[in-house]
């Protein structure tokens, strides 16, 4: 089995951190340098110099070519060597791998794989961006362990009620059943409703309702590693219908773009887009405070488990009730892995 | 061989360490986790959650169960599943394994082996503790080496005169010989009768008598890491008899416990009984602080020699005639770790 | 294939290092202990007790005999041991491996193959060593990376051009070609005329000739590690002699003695003979901190391709023109490496 989806968008960066100057960043254990051109279109090669390996982000950015800081190796965007510094001749060989990329949602996705795959359109579609309806907030991290730990816990919406007390849950859904369902061909989605319960510590603080809600939590991940939950609540007694979620006094839908360094390490990419005070940067800046503080919540988790699978690689879990989505979702990326 | 012998007693914590509240400790490679019941006895379960191998260790202990940081399982103290939030029937399998457990000397010991073996009377018993006419001191220390290496230099009174002359240690014993002998059937003792010389230096600031006395070291170690060193002095010239050395002017029996943490890393657990200023406060910090410091001489020196041999696996010992204990010792470990 | 060649003198230690104490140095894999007899003599000796193998330089030596620290065993400057404590009868395997040593250059070589080998003359012979006309400054560093990834480096003036330019490059020579050639049997060169260009910086600041100049860089690895660069300009227009050359107003001949430490860490000890200022104590503090500047720059760019060779093992380099020398060398070296 591979150890990585090859064939898919992978975000590596936000749109800010890429400018007309080189930068490095490293996912499904390969080094690439990203940089915009003139036309301000990001590109992606690798990171490493044809002839002694030297990192080519270490060189300089001149005239749209990637020089590299060794010997002076110069390469245009699609990664053909241009200039050998000493010689006429440039042989075919003097060719730095180019990779497929795609900047949207203010983020810069890179795809690894078969560049023939490479459809923007598998995308994740994202209706709520940009409108100015829906508030944005913003969060990295980079989490130690595997990215597969990180999409078990974001299919399961039990963990909230026992690792989020401080922001998205509390012990009301402890016992409530999940349900878990297959969307299509490459989606899982598990969730449920929780009702007639006081709202956890993050509605209070942004909605404030006057009584109790019925809150929802629908998870969803596309495989391999696109994630989203969406969470919000209306008053006890309201209809539980799409056409009243959208109207909900509080609604967030929170992505993750989860992209593997290696085995035991993971970018963590997320936004959020909130229904709340959508314009207001103070509750912006609160937004990506908390939800920070509780993707650390779970990276500390998720890393010491990963230590204890290290340490004991024969062991299996036991799957509970509420794993009904981890197990549909680690079944659907089994199979990915293994059709490479 | 084994690596380890565990069928015996092992110190992971003080009596103060483990509190109604939730302590990770490793031993012989395993994470453990160690609480006090509101019965106030200490229980030790393995600190990983049959689940998902969450530490529980970072959850919380809740009307004396154990309650995952995960998905909120919770466990009584026999290790057995009680709760598992969403799922009403708990299978047989959800039960983490628990350890025997001792309290004795200030110290919480864990048995790693069998079960059924675990009988408290084979901890090693010392008359002294709690006798109002000795005095206790008590160190901890991690030494980052096997613990054989540890137990080969408590086994072996030669190396005082060289690596401990600021405290337990001078140069009139260079040459005198030592007896080693197995005493029932597991323990080895080494040691030697120092006559007519200078005190070494603790005994100065202890006890500093008129002249030249006649010192004893008596080294003792219960396989697998149970140590102690009886060391004193008597005025030059006074017997040599056991009730001699019950009235000596100085006596410390120092006690080490050693655990294996893996084979590279050991918990050294250490308390001296003294006969000098039993109850003198001041003196007991100075007896801490002295026997720490030589403890950390031995410490630097065998882990240089765990890199040594590290670097060097083919590399053998050359016997010399100080080590008749070292030698019956090791014979007698690797039995134990053979007949496992 | 061996990794490293073993019939060599190794710089391990500047003479300042070295004094009448013990002193640990690691080359080639192995730890050896350095420290001066009374005659003034250094001595080697494998740093290692032959009872229990502790690092005989955290001992003392005390007439000329270093004692191990663990039980005082005494080993003369031939690595005899001539005393056990505690027993008479000395067996000949207590003997541990010395080696020869030189001191020359204000640095000490010392020869880890075989002793009947161990020819002074072997080492390089250094002419302006201790001439009135030069001045020196030395500087030492560690290289995370492979010995050959910087005999690479030594061998390649075109490097310069693109590393180097704050202090010993700049554009003019990027596209003049190089000759390499074998001297002897055992020495590579390689370098190149830069004719009618402005002067490097290193030059303006101590020499700033009035127009342009003729740069000479020539580059010599004597196989396996040791290396220097002749480096100087003549006015423009100048005849390209050896005369010419010994007058010029700029001349630096920089020597780097490379000692593997492992597979991937080197020792880099250098010194710089100039024949500008000769005798300006504030010169030479500058060249110390401008050549160590400039083996930064060298240091940072080798460890990262040591890196992405590591990640990627199967990599092999693309040859450039500029490379003859570097051809050269490994072919030289990969036979020694081979008869060994």
């Amino acid at each position: 089995m591979a150890k990585y989806v090859f064939n898919a968008w992978y975000a590596v960066a936000t749109s800010e951190d890429v400018r007309a100057e080189l930068l490095s960043r490293t996912l499904l254990e390969e080094s690439i340098v990203l940089f915009r051109t003139e036309d301000g279109i990001v590109r992606a090669l690798i990171d490493r110099c044809t002839h002694r390996f030297a990192p080519l982000s270490q060189g300089r950015l001149c005239a749209d070519r990637v020089v590299c800081p060794y010997h002076g190796m110069e390469y245009d965007w699609s990664g053909k060597c241009v200039r050998i510094p000493g010689q006429d001749r440039i042989p075919a060989q003097a060719r730095v791998k180019s990779f497929p990329v795609l900047e949207r949602y203010g983020l810069i996705f890179v795809w690894m794989g078969d560049p023939d795959l490479a459809d923007p359109a598998l995308l994740v579609d994202i209706s709520q961006y940009s409108s100015p309806q829906w508030g944005i907030s913003r969060c990295y991290s980079k989490f130690g362990c595997n990215w597969r730990l990180i999409t078990d816990n974001l299919i399961d919406p039990a963990h909230t009620t026992f690792v989020h007390q401080r922001t998205i849950g509390n012990d009301a859904g402890a016992d409530i059943p999940l349900n878990s369902e297959l969307i299509g061909e490459g989606t899982v989605s598990c969730g449920r409703w929780i009702n007639n319960s006081a709202p956890v510590p993050i509605v209070k603080r942004f909605a404030n309702p006057a009584g109790n809600v019925d809150r929802w939590q629908f998870y969803y991940v596309r495989a391999p590693a696109t994630c989203w939950v969406d969470f919000g609540c209306l008053p006890t007694g309201t209809e539980h219908t799409a056409e009243e979620q959208a109207h909900a006094p509080y609604r967030v839908i929170s992505y993750a773009f989860l992209t593997p360094i290696n085995e035991s390490a993971t970018h963590y990419f997320s936004f959020q887009l909130r229904n709340v005070a959508a314009k207001d940067v103070v509750v912006t800046q609160e937004f990506e405070r908390l939800y920070l503080a509780t993707f650390e919540e779970d990276r500390v988790l998720l890393e010491q488990i990963q230590r204890a699978e290290d340490a004991n690689p024969n062991l299996k879990p036991m799957y509970i009730a509420s794993d009904s989505g981890v197990a549909r979702l680690r079944r659907l990326v089994d199979k990915q892995l293994q059709e490479q």
